[in-house]
């Protein structure tokens, strides 16, 4: 077997091959971010690619390599996330059998979203490690072509697709920046991007707790902190071949910090309409770190993926009005005496505001037995607002504190 | 003056005079809709024009037919939704001062997302017709030129080149679902659709709470039983030009209820990751309720726009997961003795699904002193999921009911 080597004429190959099958998703501009942040950005849409997600790209790059008997045999993978859909998406339209490894406790939506799509999905073990090496002993028993989702060169092919279609859609494009876990996207879109066009940078996003790419790239120590947003580019162990081409093509890799990147998904949804999620809100949130240097430029951005759990989402929106100052809870120490909330819900609406959730406690407080504690959660305009009825309050004798500390 | 009329030259000048301006919006296949629904549906994504919605178009058509005087004086128009944030956006833009007028009471998002548009706000009157009054007063008095939301021929062009750019994204559409309110956006897009491809069929979206499109097309009595989410085509009265455009070319206006404009807009978030407002939610209800009509078809839906409220979404997306099943309540009769919480939350976490959250009360419920209510939320599968988990704690003695009535 001769080794493939991921090269500029091997991604114009893939595209080829997969262009029928993919959707050359639209490269938009962000004009509303783009405003507010003073740059030029342009936002490519990977989350209405098959499945919500580019690995889709990648999977069927893959599946059109093999072999007739390695059709008929089957292919297996190891992922609970948007690998793991495009693999089964594709595998199931082109006739082949798919099976996916996840790890016990994958939550029910993701097992489900890959069974839809018509693949036999077994949990196993306790995390990725354990899946791996269940995964290939069970590709060996069954003669099953297994399918890795960054360390292969067809794959990562497949993935730099992208970067064709974007310089297609927008030669004059200056900077694109790639959300980065085993570097499989940016590896690809690094390579066929210079290719295209060599003076083009290519700039990678990591999370900060999960940033074993940015950690190599700078020989730096590794950050392994726990869960992140962005759990699509959780990866701890990046394939070495796509280090070594990330070395050699991209200016550098940024990363942001879990609040960075959930104000990252917050605004494309608010601002853009689009559902992403961590890994391109993390994108979001490096250029919004260093707007200076992104200033004078066209700059793209992969919309890697969409596949963010809807219960997540909906707490992210409120979190996101809380930080706003849209939503603020007040917190009254007042006598335990009748009428006291229908004054304070007067005043609340008189000032223009929302009540919209209401919170009486007489147990489990600090203050004493004969007062009570009273939550009021508002919504305002904005912060300023939120402090002019704070005074208003205040003025009328109510004591009273915020959770922003107004 | 001479009477300008809604003609496919007017629209074929208006696109030549706006596109530069305009975004050329994407025009995408909703696969995983699609493939869920069984039909060939595609979607055209006006909530990423600019302003987050079409309106922008026909405002930007009209203001571009202003004399210099005109120009010099400004715009004034009466809305709180989209047509003032794409008549504010565009007039900004071209240095022509804009003037908005928002019934009283408006929430505050809406206000201030004009104003960081460049408009100058001013609040009056208690609804839409107060208002009207209102603005037209002061139109003449500072010689403004009133800007109408649907009743304009150059408007109704301007909303009308969706209907070019979908046929040429897509020539072989067989049918556009267009939302109506004032009738504008259809009776534009269906003149351009009629002239480029007259066997194209066009049908219209309303709300059933809010149905005067439909009513005169049907020669029904009207429905007006109040707030509807699809406030965006909330439209008493559509202007009679419009009628006569849509009885010529539509084939037929549906209309959708309350919760299926809700599903409609969690559909397009949770399977389509796109942020869409209630008219839209509305225009992928009615495709859902006649899909034996839409079969072997190639559908176009129009997404027109994706201003809706954050704290709304946020709510909504949880009661479509309550609805899919996933989230579901359990009540709890049990005796109000130590250790219950822990049986029932290990026999919960056992079977698979998780706690979302508990609320134990022993005030105001419908049970004897000695006894307590406890509603335990979870997140399960789906709704089968429940009932095996229903079943077990029944099984284990526990007295419980669910609002699904499980």
């Amino acid at each position: 077997m001769t080794m493939t080597r991921l090269t500029p004429d091997l991604i114009t190959q893939t595209y080829a091959a997969i262009k029928d099958a993919t959707i050359r998703t639209p490269l938009v501009p962000a004009s509303r971010l783009s405003l507010q942040l003073g740059i030029d950005l342009h936002l490519k849409l990977e989350n209405l690619q098959h499945t919500n997600a580019f690995k889709a790209r990648g999977a069927l790059a893959k599946l059109l390599t093999l072999t007739e008997a390695q059709k008929k045999a089957g292919v297996i993978a190891c992922s609970a996330g948007n690998h793991a859909q495009g693999l089964a998406y594709h595998a199931t339209r082109l006739g082949i059998a798919s099976t996916i490894v996840m790890p016990e406790g994958t939550p029910f939506n993701k097992v489900k979203r890959t069974e839809d799509f018509g693949a036999t999905v077994i949990q196993h073990g306790k995390g990725f490690d354990d899946g791996v090496q269940f995964t290939l002993d069970l590709a060996a028993k069954n003669n099953l072509t297994f399918v890795h989702p960054f360390d292969d060169p067809h794959v990562a092919a497949g993935q730099g697709t992208i970067a064709i279609e974007m310089l297609e859609q927008a030669p004059d494009l200056d900077v694109i920046v790639v959300p980065v876990g085993g570097g499989g996207l940016i590896a690809g879109m690094a390579v066929a991007a210079k290719a295209i066009k060599p003076a083009i940078e290519i700039i990678g996003a990591q999370a900060q707790v999960f940033d074993a790419v940015k950690a190599q790239f700078d020989n730096a120590p590794t950050n392994f902190d726990g869960a992140t947003l962005a759990e699509g580019i959780a990866v701890k162990t990046p394939a070495p071949a796509n280090i070594d081409i990330i070395r050699q093509h991209v200016t550098r890799v940024d990363s942001a910090t879990e609040i960075e990147i959930e104000e990252g998904v917050f605004d494309l949804l608010s601002a853009e309409k689009l559902v992403a999620e961590g890994a391109p809100g993390a994108g979001l949130a490096v250029i919004k770190n260093k707007l200076a240097s992104y200033a004078g430029k066209k700059v793209g951005l992969v919309i890697c993926g969409g596949n963010i759990d809807s219960r997540l989402l909906s707490t992210l929106i409120l979190r996101g009005l809380v930080r706003d100052g849209r939503i603020t809870r007040l917190t009254f120490e007042i006598d335990d005496t009748p009428g006291q909330l229908s004054d304070i819900s007067r005043i609340i609406g008189e000032a223009g505001a929302n009540v919209i959730e209401v919170i009486h406690q007489r147990m489990m407080q600090s203050v004493s037995l004969k007062e009570a504690e009273l939550e009021v959660v508002i919504e305002a305009r904005d912060a300023g607002h939120v402090h002019d009825i704070v005074s208003t309050l205040r003025g009328k004798g109510f004591r009273l504190r915020t959770d922003s500390g107004i």
